[in-house]
C-alpha cells in the first residue's frame, strides 16, 4: 500500500525536522517581559516558497523578501521574526530597516548575503526598532536550539494579541521506508481574513523539496487551511505563509507534486497547516468558540467556499453564536446575499446536527437542545444547499463584546 | 432661474404632501404598548415605484408586492406595515399571509383588489399574526388621519430596534410658481447594508409622475442615500424602498426626468432620503457615532464607493471609531484590500480634517486632537487616492458593545 503514515509529534514545532534551530527572546520592542523575537535557522541552505497578503498596501518585510525569494529561492538560511512592529507603511526607510536586520542575521551567524528572511507582525506604521534588534539578534543567536522548548518560545515570539503560542509537527513514513518531518507555526488573532491576515505561518520540513514543488504545495495546502478562515473579515498588510524545506532527512528530492512522495508531503503539511488554521480562529481577538461551517450541494467548490466564508463574515451571524442563539435565519440570509446560486426551497440546515430549515420553511425544533449545542467550544454548521456536488469547510470564531474591547483600545 | 427651492418641512413626515393619510397602532404583534402597525393610504390612486433587496432569499411582502408593482403601478392606494415579523423563510403561506392582510386593507378601506402593499420587518421566521393584523386593520383604519402627528405614530409603529423614528419632509417650490411636497419615513437598525438591508423605506410625494420616472428617480436617490450606508454589512432578505406619487399638488405630471421639474422632483427627493439613511446608521445598532467617509481621487465613481464602502465596513476600523483611537493605519489597510487602484505613494488621509498619512508614510500629528476630534457624535474620515476624478461619500457607525449585546440577545 502507498499511503504514507502521518504521525502528530506532540509538543514539537518548527524545530521537529532535521536541521532546524530556534529561539525566541525578549527584546523590549513593545511588549515587556515576553518574547518578541524570534530567529529560526537551517544547518544548510533550503529551498522556500511563501504567499503574501493580496492588500495592496503590503508591509515591508514582503517588499523585501520577494526579490529574495525570487533570485534565491534554494539558497535561504534564516528567518526573523518580530511582534510589536508590522513595519508597514513605513515607506522606503521600512525596507531600509528590513536590509538592515536580515543583514544583521547573516553576519552574526556567518551566512550568505540575501539567505535571511524577515517577517513583522504588530501596529501598522510603527517603524522596526533597529538597534534593539541587532543587538537582539546576537543574544538570539547564541541560544539557538534544536529542542521542542526552543521552538515553542519562537512560537511565543510572533505572538500579538494572540493568547497562546500555536505550533504543531508530524512525521510522514513512506511507504518506501523513507520518512521525513514537517513542523509549524502560526499567529493570528485580528485582521484575519484570507488571503492571509495579520497572519504569520511557516512550516519547515526535513524533505528536500524543488521550489516550485513546494510553492504549488503551499498554495493547495493554504487553500485548505489559512484561506479558509475569517476573524474578523479584514485582509492585513503583513500576511505572510512561508515552507522551508532543508532536505535534511535524507531521500530522494520531491521533484513533482503528483508522486506519492508528493502526495505525503501534502497531506503532512496539511496535517500542520489545518490545525494550526484553526487554533488561529480559536485565537481569534475575543473569541469564545470555533465554529466550523461545512456547505455542499453547491453549485460547485468556488460557490461553496464563497458561501460557506460569506457565513462565516457575517457580523449578525457571528454576534448570535456569542449568545448561543440558533437564529438560522440570519445564517439563510447570509447564503441569501453571499453571491452565489441558491434556491430556498432545495437549502437544508443543520445546527450542530439538528435539523432547523428545510426547503423554504423554518422546522419545529428544540430550540432548547439547540442552544445548549450551540453554547460550547467548538460548534458545527451544515449547509446543503441542494444544487450541486460542490463542498467547502471553512472555520470562524463567535463575535464578542472582548473582540469590540481588544480593537477599540488596541494602541492605548 | 431655474433652480427649485427646496424648504424643509420640521417635525413632519408621509402625510406632509397632499392626499396622504396614516396612523400607527399597538397591535401586539410583538412589542407590548407601543406602535406595531402602520398603515399609509392615498386619497386617490397614485404611482408606486420600488427597489427591494437583492438578497436571493426575499421576504413574503417582496414575492407579495412585485407582481402587482409589475400589473398595478399607476393603481396603489394603500400600504400596510408590520413589525415584530420579517415574514421571510415562511414559504407560500408566507406570501398567502400577506395576500390575507392586504385584502383586510382593500376591503375596510373600499379600495379596489391590488390596490394595497405591504411590508414586514422583525425575525426572520415569524409568521404574521394575521387574525390580530385583520382586527388592527379596522382599528387602523378608524384612526387615519393627515396631520404630522399621524405619520409620526407610523414611523413608530415600523421600528424594530431602532431607538427613534425617522422621518423628514421637504417642499419643493419650481421656478414656475408650482410646488410639491415630499415626506418620507424609514427603519433600521440591523442587517444594514447597500443594495438595502432590514431597512424599510416609503416616500411620499403630491406630485404627479409617471411610474417608469419614479422608478428611475428612487434608484437615482437610493445610489445616493441607501445604498451609501452600512452598519454591520449584513444585506437582509426585507429591504424595500418604496416611493408613493399621487399627483394632488396639482401641476402638469412629471413624464421625463431630464428636465427642471424631474430635477426639482430628484433634489426633493435627495432631501428627504439622505437625512433618512443617515439616520439609520446614525441609529444603527449600538452606534454612538455616526461617521462619514469621503472618498476622492478614485479612478471612477464606482471605484471610489468600493473604496469608501470597504473603509466602512471594515470592523477594525468600526472598532477603533468607538474607542476613538486615529488609528489610520487600519483605513489604509482597508483601501488596500478594497479592490480597487490604489498607489500608497499618492494616498493622502484625513481624521476630522487633521492630515495622517501621506504619499506612502505616517504623518507626525498630533494623537491627542485626533483622538479628541474622533470622540464626537459625528465624524468625518477623508481620502484621496490621488489617482483620478472618482468621488464618493458613504456613511457608517461604529462598532460597540451594544452591537454585540443586541444581537447575541435579539432573540432572547
Amino acid at each position: 500500500m502507498n499511503s504514507p503514515t502521518i504521525t502528530p509529534l506532540e509538543g514539537a514545532g518548527i524545530t521537529a525536522p532535521q536541521g532546524w534551530q530556534a529561539i525566541g527572546i525578549a527584546c523590549g520592542l513593545r511588549y515587556s517581559g515576553r518574547p518578541d523575537l524570534a530567529l529560526l535557522v537551517s544547518d544548510v541552505a533550503c529551498t522556500a516558497a511563501a504567499l503574501f497578503t493580496t492588500n495592496k498596501i503590503k508591509a515591508a518585510h514582503i517588499l523585501y523578501d520577494q526579490p529574495i525569494l525570487m533570485h534565491n529561492a534554494a539558497g535561504i538560511r534564516a528567518l526573523l521574526v518580530n511582534a510589536g512592529s508590522a513595519n508597514a507603511c513605513t515607506g522606503d526607510a521600512g525596507v531600509q530597516d528590513c536590509a538592515t536586520v536580515a543583514q544583521a542575521v547573516e553576519q552574526t551567524l556567518g551566512l550568505p548575503a540575501q539567505s535571511a528572511l524577515v517577517m513583522s507582525t504588530g501596529v501598522i506604521g510603527v517603524p522596526l526598532r533597529v538597534p534593539r534588534m541587532v543587538t537582539g539578534i546576537a543574544t538570539a543567536a547564541a541560544h539557538l536550539g534544536p529542542t521542542p522548548a526552543a521552538a515553542l518560545l519562537a512560537a511565543r515570539a510572533i505572538m500579538t494579541t494572540d493568547t497562546y503560542p500555536k505550533q504543531y509537527a508530524v512525521q510522514v513514513r513512506l511507504a518506501d521506508g523513507h520518512s521525513f518531518s514537517i513542523g509549524g507555526m502560526a499567529k493570528g488573532s485580528g485582521m484575519i481574513h484570507p488571503d492571509m491576515a495579520t497572519m504569520l505561518g511557516v512550516l519547515t520540513t526535513d524533505a528536500a523539496v524543488a521550489p516550485e514543488v513546494l510553492h504549488a504545495a503551499l498554495r493547495y495546502v493554504a487553500d485548505r487551511s489559512f484561506h479558509c478562515i475569517s476573524v474578523d473579515g479584514d485582509t492585513s498588510t503583513n500576511d505572510t505563509l512561508l515552507a522551508l524545506a532543508n532536505g535534511q532527512a535524507g531521500g530522494p528530492p520531491i521533484t513533482e507534486l503528483d508522486s506519492p512522495r508528493g502526495h505525503a508531503l501534502l497531506q503532512g503539511m496539511l496535517a500542520v497547516a489545518q490545525p494550526l488554521a484553526r487554533d488561529v480562529v480559536r485565537d481569534g481577538e475575543g473569541a469564545t468558540r470555533l465554529v466550523t461551517i461545512h456547505v455542499r450541494g453547491a453549485a460547485d467548490d468556488t460557490a461553496a467556499h464563497q458561501a460557506a466564508m460569506t457565513v462565516a463574515t457575517s457580523a449578525l451571524v457571528k454576534t448570535a453564536l456569542f449568545g448561543a442563539d440558533p437564529n438560522w435565519g440570519r445564517v439563510v440570509c447570509a447564503l441569501g446575499y453571499s453571491n452565489t446560486p441558491l434556491d430556498p426551497q432545495r437549502l437544508v440546515l443543520w445546527f450542530g446536527g439538528i435539523k432547523v430549515f428545510a426547503h423554504g420553511v423554518p422546522l419545529d425544533f428544540d430550540e432548547r437542545a439547540a442552544h445548549q449545542l450551540l453554547d460550547q467550544a467548538e460548534v458545527v454548521i451544515d449547509a446543503d444547499l441542494g444544487l450541486g456536488t460542490g463542498t467547502a469547510t471553512v472555520w470562524t470564531c463567535d463575535f464578542s463584546y472582548q473582540y469590540v474591547k481588544i480593537n477599540a483600545e488596541y494602541r492605548t
